[in-house]
């Protein structure tokens, strides 16, 4: 087995020569741009859960176009504490009741927003009615309808809408893409992809569905649903799935497991998994006519690699996927230009999703728009 | 990684035990008995295919209670092949014309039916009206109602009747079996499998309905299937699917690829593929709720291995499935015992893909009886 490694200067070379020349070109971290040059836009980190302690904040350190300017929370022992660690000014500490003031904060260019799913639309629309731009971690919400309410509310006050797909920055990621596209081993032909974890803690807002939406398939499900769709470059036309729980104590509100499978114009099939009851699935593999390839793991903030059937490992360098999605986005603002990953790409995920619960509901195929 | 590895003899002293204490007792190879000693029982051969010719006919000499004693054949150049190879006598060769005559022939007690699929219930009721046992390759038929003549011809002559499930005698995959009935790692709650292969010969009989019954699904993907009910021990309650042709020359007839979801009455929920576009799917896993195990590849003649979480192999010695399938029947036919795999094995099969097209066809899930 050879290893296919390369530098971060090799990756950007790669990628902008790819950009030039591909269909996938949207797909590719742009190489920075001189646009008002040592400008920073100031981030505002709305919800201080883990994600936030454990992985957005610290990666801020390794962006070029980003700082970490202020932070909403309903918690003023957090409040309190972040502003000491990341030295963040008074006047840039909201709580939910006054997040509306930031309309008078010029310190603040951007409201991301990490908050239980089910508040997204919410505070996506408080930042935009604030004329801030807004990055929305993902799921975008638990509706079509709340998604569109968010499209709508940023769009009316100019404003760019971006969610939170870490992986359409990462390079392991981003090469299996270019070998599904380039037909490296030939016509795609069948996907499957799985992630899910098996969840501890009970009282996690993420089993609750008025919060989360729905179960894993919100959580971490709709990663493989991500792959199979930058995957194929398509959107799937069908979708069938079955859902099963056998803790009904745990899983009162949300799905414990759940199964899908999706239909692409091109005849692609793709088979999926997600679960809160146990770990280890964790990745996809591509089949096409003359070889296969994959990530396991896929989707971590770390740690991707995967191989291919004619023995070479995909390994390219780990990246901070927060800091390359988040200097991405602000490159976007600099530059006026669109993101790759806009709340349409979030859209498309929740319709999907509900079409999937419908499926497993039902018993029967939907037919996708 | 530590790897398990055991003799033959360990391994039978395994299964002896573990025939004693545990209800898969019927998955595990019968240590061999002192029935009729030195009697080895004649086989005969009904199709002198690839299977027959580089699988079947040299087993026999692995075996300790059988032998290659006759063949039926639709082409006088194999007999006489056959015949010269492996010292067949001259009464001992049959065509489809002649076979009725074995009833006249006590030096066939066994009649190994290896034709293609729409033709096994024809050679198994010739079979069994001549008086001799039948054990017949999997698919057992190309419908229900075809499975149950031949299950009703045995019966009503009196001799036993055998579906070639070779990897209920191999010792990974009932290492497998162990695994998940032990709970080794707690309650099952997902299994995912596939098997494929690309069909390169646009002529093979597998790509005609009516003599194959069905594309991959009936070739391969039944050991997909198979896998997901003896690691469950269950029978499961409700099929759905999704087919996919991308050509459509070759593939007129039968699907080209296919996946389907399986639900079981204890919630476990199996997502299952088959192909003839590609190769390279070839296992199956199991996640349970505190590790996962699986065989990657599970289903070959040989080189089976697997993974568990815990970070063991699983490599148990590679033996002889056909040899080992064709002794454990001559010894229940000796013994009047039982068969693990008899006829009905076969039928609930043929029931579930019958579903699973349907589903696949209708796009709603199907009950299962």
């Amino acid at each position: 087995m050879t290893t296919t490694t390369a530098t971060r200067r090799d990756f950007l070379k790669t990628a902008t020569l790819a950009a030039a020349s591909l269909p996938l070109a949207g797909l590719w971290p742009r190489a920075a741009r001189a646009a008002e040059p040592g400008r920073k836009l100031g981030f505002a980190l709305v919800g201080l859960g883990s994600l936030s302690t454990h992985q957005i904040a610290p990666a801020f350190q390794n962006t070029q176009h980003c700082r970490l300017a202020g932070i909403v929370t309903g918690t003023p022992a957090k409040a309190a504490r972040w502003q000491a660690q990341y030295n963040i000014p008074e006047q840039n500490i909201y709580n939910y009741a006054t997040m509306d003031r930031l309309a008078d904060n010029p310190d603040i260019d951007v409201i991301y927003v990490v908050t239980p799913n089910a508040l997204h639309a919410e505070h996506t629309l408080k930042a935009a009615r604030a004329g801030k731009h807004v990055l929305c971690e993902k799921p975008m919400e638990v509706s079509s309808e709340k998604c569109q309410q968010m499209i709508d509310a940023c769009q009316q006050a100019g404003r760019q809408l971006a969610i939170g797909y870490r992986l359409h920055f990462e390079p392991n990621n981003l090469e299996c893409v270019r070998l599904a596209r380039e037909k490296v081993f030939g016509e795609l032909q069948m996907i499957q992809a799985g992630f899910g974890f098996r969840m501890g803690d009970p009282t996690q807002w993420r089993l609750r569905k008025a919060l989360a939406g729905g179960g894993p398939l919100m959580d971490v499900g709709i990663y493989a649903l991500q792959a199979t769709r930058y995957l194929t470059g398509e959107e799937p036309e069908s979708v069938s799935a079955v859902a099963t729980t056998t803790d009904h104590v745990k899983f009162a509100e949300v799905e414990e497991s759940l199964v899908w499978q999706l239909k692409f114009p091109s005849g692609v099939i793709a088979s999926c998994s997600t679960t809160y009851a146990f770990g280890g699935m964790r990745g996809y593999r591509a089949y096409a006519e003359h070889g296969s390839f994959g990530l396991d793991p896929a989707y971590e903030y770390d740690g991707q690699q995967g191989t291919r059937s004619d023995g070479q490992a995909i390994a390219l360098p780990h990246m901070d996927q927060f800091a390359l999605e988040m200097d991405d986005f602000a490159q976007c603002i600099l530059n006026n230009q669109p993101t790759r990953v806009p709340g349409q790409e979030g859209l498309r995920d929740i319709k999907i999703m509900m079409a999937i619960y419908e499926a497993a509901r039902t018993g029967k195929t939907v037919a996708l728009s």
